[in-house]
């Protein structure tokens, strides 16, 4: 039985790439396959990722977008971009509206006292000083919430306990986000007073899961919301099914809001030979409550790593390698809105983009989104990063948040899709720290960016 | 070889065992033997204690020895034992002085300005009200600080950056202990202002771990101490290797002290035959970060549901199960101290006591501390217990910290041995919670204990 079904899998494979077709598709030369194999054995073996996460982790810690500590991360960029030989070092600024947290605590009053554990979520405005007390009302999802009549609920506090799923591919953050973003616009319609989610994350500690409320950021949320661990929220759905009558809590979230805050991009460049670029890198902004390992330190010392392993290379490369630190992207993408309007004349030499912003996780899969007639390039590529166990992918790539902009104007991107398997273990929590990162799988990421970034640069033509 | 080395193992065990010994070896009767597979049955298929402790941790959650959460909880352990059919429910009160935590917070000034997240040690008296600032001077384990020269540490803060070991038998706790406790009198003898520790725990999770600074309790620790969960001490430790010069600190703690607080004992029996006594019972209290799921909910639901399953047997036990709820064990061992001060003069009827204190994983080892005559009681016992994976353990049986005054006054005593190799990952951390525990181990904990009880019930002659 196993041996019929894989001689017809195999059979499958072998109909699916006739070698006909195989003989026209775009191939590297033998020059770049062994430039490839080269760059790839020494990202294998790449130390430089795990010395700069380190360092940005350790010496500057939490980096909230628009924050003194976020400048201080732009002033670490620049020095050690400067130390590693990049050419054009520089903090392109913008500015941004920024929120920030004071303080949060949330309570049973009754029938059972006892503190939950929270997190304000990103643009709650504050409750009023003394916080508020109020009963609670309990849905098992969103859809629940927004199918409930519009009368009943007002001055009450409502709890959206929607679990999530775990996944690979990281989609089950797209109805985690949904449940952060409108629970406090449905909250608001019902006159409610205050929204209070389960943790959009799958681990079972006792640190909640922040993030942003309102897609954009332009404003703050219409009512206060916050996260609770999700032990918290087993321990107050528990305590709802516990209670005979209704269950009552205080909270009081406490946060700021400036509207002129600084932030910027950090930008190093590896010159080519030519003026067209290639541009990669992670965001330098953190949430408040970790020190960014996974999210996004990882992603700066990743593709810096890679970058400066072509500059290791004999030669220029073609095309001008550009790493960008993008700033405030946590709180709404500021950076890369600000890079596409500030870049906006020269986005036709932006031949690919890339970031790395999915955590430390081994990458699993290679997706591009390139224009239909450069299709084909990603074949050779793909084929490339097999042997660190990457599998080709779609042409969807997602690509990141801050190259959304100019992908949107038209600059062709690639996905280094890493495993989301534990990644919201950890994202947006206090346990987002350095320990939690494996350095070996740090460098099978140097290894697949160092080969992608030089066939990004060397293959002819571009991927429109 | 493997053959070998088996065959020796086997000729060792026989002949370690011989055969005339065994048929004068005390025994159970048949129907004692199918009694204890009957209990042992009906606990592997037990749902009380799950039920019981979901129901603590619940409805009372932290429950802070001294506090107004712990008389809650003596409320709920009569109403509970009064449900389950137990007699002679009360509460023994007795007074204890309550140590409280107020707030507690910890920055890098300089050169590396980022909080760290840190819990205050139980008897840690405040810092002055803004708090202190000082270099902070680290010292990799508590010996070399005991060694350290008197002169130096005058007006620094202290940081033992001791990691501990994980063990099965919880043996790493010992020295880590010795950390949280001494410290801060090696750092008052050198005039020190404060002690940091890495946290007396074996997990990875920005959740420290609190835990008594003084032995008995009865005064405040000689300076503020306080743990700093595992990741934040790598992170200070990686700061003071990549500083050029002194790490400053801040640390602000603020705690309360009251001297006549009240506290108790919550007792529940199932009257035996005779006015001999078995005493069984876990801690009622628990630190205030987390909701004492495994410290000590677990050790309350397990021996209550064991107590239960004997009276669920047809008639009364030989002798009297009593089931005691010990107060305040965290902050001093309260409840215990004052048990064996108010039941002085009848601890001749106390046949034998034990404690389930070390959590709620799998038992899987079974200690007496039998008198040298009653010793071959143990091995009938421990024979009865090895279908549930428990082997033969030894006569040094801890017991249990809120036994210890009655096993000092020569009240026998048993262990049955949790594994502690989980058990501090979340020791004394927010992170106690119901969730961790594990019904299947639960469910073996309360076949053990029911089967070790009947035992100890209906076996003739004392263990003394």
């Amino acid at each position: 039985m196993i041996r019929t079904i894989f001689a017809g899998a195999f059979a499958v494979l072998h109909l699916s790439s006739p070698a006909l077709a195989q003989e026209n598709a775009p191939a590297l030369t033998p020059k770049q396959t062994e430039t490839v194999d080269r760059l790839i054995d020494a990202g294998l073996e790449n130390d430089l990722a795990w010395e700069v996460l380190e360092s940005l982790t350790t010496e500057v810690g939490p980096r909230l977008g628009g924050s003194a500590a976020e400048a201080r991360a732009r002033d670490w960029g620049v020095a050690k971009l400067k130390s590693l030989g990049f050419k054009n070092v520089r903090i392109e600024t913008f500015e941004m509206p920024a929120w920030s947290r004071v303080s949060e605590a949330a309570e049973i009053v009754s029938p059972f006292p006892q503190p939950l554990t929270i997190a304000a979520l990103g643009h709650s405005p504050s409750t009023p000083e003394g916080g508020i007390e109020a009963e609670v009302v309990r849905f098992r999802t969103l859809p629940e919430l927004q199918a409930a009549p519009m009368e009943g609920l007002a001055g009450k506090i409502i709890f959206i306990d929607e679990p999530m799923a775990r996944t690979q591919d990281g989609s089950g953050y797209r109805t985690a986000v949904a449940k952060r973003g409108l629970g406090a616009v449905e909250a608001a319609k019902r006159g409610a007073v205050a929204v209070l989610i389960r943790s959009a994350g799958t681990d079972n500690h006792r640190t909640p899961h922040t993030g942003g409320m309102v897609s954009g950021g332009a404003s703050l949320a219409p009512r206060p919301g916050a996260a609770l661990s999700n032990p918290d929220a087993d321990q107050l759905a528990r305590a709802i099914k516990r209670a005979d009558g209704p269950v009552t809590l205080r909270l009081n979230i406490q946060t700021e809001w400036v509207q002129n805050a600084v932030s910027g991009n950090v930008i190093g460049e590896i010159p080519g030979k030519t003026d067209e670029l290639i541009v990669i890198g992670g965001h330098l902004d953190s949430w408040d409550n970790g020190t960014g390992a996974i999210d996004d330190g990882a992603g700066i010392a990743i593709t810096t790593a890679a970058a400066k392993l072509i500059d290791d290379l004999p030669g220029k490369p073609t095309r001008t390698i550009r790493v960008v630190m993008w700033g405030a992207e946590e709180v709404g993408i500021y950076g890369g809105k600000a890079y596409a309007e500030q870049h906006k004349d020269k986005l036709d030499k932006h031949i690919v983009a890339a970031e790395s912003d999915f955590g430390a996780g081994e990458i699993w899969r290679f997706d591009t989104r390139f224009g239909e007639a450069s299709q084909p390039k990603a074949k050779p590529m793909a084929n490339a990063l097999r042997r660190l166990a990457i599998t080709p992918g779609t042409n969807q790539a997602f690509g990141g948040a801050d190259i959304g902009p100019i992908m949107r104007a038209g600059v062709p991107a690639v996905t280094l899709y890493q495993s989301g398997w534990d990644y919201f273990d950890l994202h947006h929590t206090p346990d987002d720290t350095l320990d939690k990162v494996d350095p070996e799988k740090l460098r099978q990421n140097v290894a697949a960016w160092a080969a992608f970034v030089y066939m990004a640069s060397e293959m002819e033509g571009d991927f429109r």
